[in-house]
């Protein structure tokens, strides 16, 4: 079999999240691991009710194989959305729909990667982006964040490198819960302008702010090759699996959708007709706000018990929003050597390690506080202070 | 922008047919072109009532993130049926569920091929493997289509490049119609079955035959490396993409879930529920019955016109089932020039030339008929046998 296997394949890294997703079975099990979304966030009544809506009004075309781009009624809605939040000029034409945010990681990655390429990422970086560039043998190189931002002398030095792709999340990052400010902003949009870089703001959980205010992005409406990022996987569903690229570069659109076609036709046309449907009958913004809310409680109840339980020489990130945050342990404690303990504690966590590109035994962990109420994080988080205090002395 | 791009993306086809649906929009126009299942065979209702149950039963778990491979009770259902037509020997464990077929032919291409690997296809084969397979590089040898099978000296002769894929639509091919009979089975699995090859038999239309019986698979529970693909897109909804992989070998599956887990995560689990759903409470095989006859109709339609109309130089499949056939044209004269005539005269088919590998005004045009009532049918193929005798008198 081995010998019959592609090169890329060897090289795709099989998420760590989802191995540990499937041991913590176990319901005794706290899982601050995984990224899964508040039910909250699911409008199960309204959706129902636009199921009933779309198949009585638009019937067969729910139902038949549509085009690539996607549904022009949603792409236009999320055009509008974004042109009033970040006052920017776009229409349905600059929008493609996809099969969740992964797949437009995977059709970037398709229609930009050669092997050896190099690419810029975060040091850390969400790992379903290593996973997918993975597949088409590029060069890694992560810059270091900061709790403002970038390291930018770290920037300006890897561009050197000419890479093809930068990929950036810039609101509540993925997976260390830290954004840019407006100064880093300015900054990285500098060291950008006047190169030949394409680059991809990650935005899937810009939405979720409790703290603060919206920043703009940093190349969308300013770069040519600017590609931005959204979901409905943290507003709405991600089990339905729609996510969008926005760009105002058509040519780039132009190559994602024939990679698009190649890759799977067209995403699920009647998930779009839904969520279209939802969105103009009910108020997405409120429905956000109730999301939203809940997540600030549950970070506080986090950040708090971390307060409580955690040693001191033990440090951790304070996010503004989003779903996770980074917990940092002293220098030469390996969050992956803690593990088999942490499952005994009934207690688990994604180790720092699928975050970097090559390090391994890394002295970090990330923690996920929306799919737990206050009590159970609490709990959890007090079963890891333990588990930190016993490591951490021994 | 160009100076950004893949090789990858440069060597990958956009689809004649996508491109020539957007322009045969206009109302007026016939079109034999696409691939359309007749929206009768879309369940609405019943679908409509799923919905319900589905949302009632598992609530939150439809719209929540799931596991890669897919909803365990589809595919053991999948699994079953299978065994129980074909003698098979299958669990849930063998079937991995994707975003259309499409996408299986994208993660074979991806686990399977690195560039300049050899792929067997038939001549001609169907123009989404060829796209799909396209971004990955490979060198494609096509194999002549007989009435009854393939040329087996050609085949034994591609084999000695040492291809690591041989790729068949064994059942009412993709463009041609034509099916493989027993003997010609027995042939090809007699030349592959020594050999370290996969074998993908894609069998979309197989449940849609409307004369002689069901033949078993080639590879299927024979050979080592075998690979079946199926799909819901022909016998529920394409719109909703839901395909499936079936392989007895597990590692090749588990590659596949690699893969896929880089590429969507997951396919929409509210379909797959949905799907899961509406088989076990509905008499699908009921379902497909009707669509079968339905075809029948539509097919006889076609046939009758065409002998109707056609010069008699023009010659053409008689499919059993599925949804196409195929019209071979006097020598030299190439169905892609005829194109915009054939627009004049509202009437689209899609021309011979993307089935193949570079090769150009192919004399040959693919018809589908599922999609247009009878009466349709014969003003189409009236349209075009006048664009035929103009073409060949001139």
């Amino acid at each position: 079999m081995e010998e019959l296997l592609s090169d890329r394949i060897k090289q795709t890294p099989p998420s760590f999240i989802r191995a540990i997703l499937k041991t913590a079975a176990d319901p005794e099990i706290i899982s601050f691991a995984g990224g899964l979304p508040n039910p909250i966030s699911f409008p199960k009544e309204e959706l129902l009710e636009s199921m009933g809506r779309i198949v009585k009004t638009y019937g067969s075309k729910c139902f038949q194989y549509s085009i690539t781009a996607g549904l022009p009624e949603l792409r236009e809605y999320i055009a509008q959305r974004y042109n009033k939040k970040f006052n920017l000029n776009l229409d349905f034409e600059n929008v493609l729909i996809t099969t969740g945010s992964q797949q437009a990681l995977d059709l970037i990655g398709k229609v930009f990667l050669n092997e050896n390429d190099n690419v810029l990422l975060e040091k850390p970086s969400y790992l379903g982006a290593i996973q997918a560039f993975s597949q088409y043998g590029p060069k890694f190189h992560q810059i270091e964040l900061t709790k403002d931002g970038m390291n930018i002398e770290q920037l300006k030095e890897a561009l050197k490198n000419k890479p093809k792709l930068i990929y950036l999340i810039p609101d509540f990052q993925n997976p260390t819960g830290l954004s840019y400010t407006q100064k880093a902003r300015d900054e990285i949009y500098e060291v950008l302008k006047d190169r030949n870089i394409v680059l991809i703001e990650d935005d899937p959980y810009g939405d979720l702010r409790f703290e603060g205010v919206r920043l703009p992005y940093i190349g969308a409406g300013k770069l040519k090759n600017s590609i931005l990022l959204g979901t409905f996987s943290k507003t709405v569903t991600p089990g339905m699996r729609i996510g969008y690229i926005i760009s105002e570069n058509k040519e780039i659109l132009k190559n994602i959708s024939i990679s698009k076609e190649a890759s799977d036709l067209h995403s699920n046309i009647f998930t779009q007709y839904l969520i279209w449907d939802y969105l103009t009958h009910n108020d997405i913004e409120e429905h956000i706000s109730k999301i939203t809310e809940l997540y600030r409680t549950q970070a506080t109840s986090m950040l708090n018990a971390i307060e409580k339980y955690f040693p001191k020489n033990v440090s951790h990130t304070t996010p503004h929003g989003g779903m996770f945050l980074w917990v940092t342990l002293p220098d030469g404690v390996s969050s992956v050597k803690m593990f088999p303990k942490a499952l005994e504690k009934k207690i688990v966590y994604v180790p720092g390690d699928p975050f970097y590109v090559g390090l391994h035994d890394v002295n970090a962990m990330r923690l996920n506080y929306t799919n737990a109420d206050s009590d159970t994080i609490e709990e959890g988080i007090k079963r890891l202070g333990q588990l930190l205090d016993e490591t951490i002395s021994a």
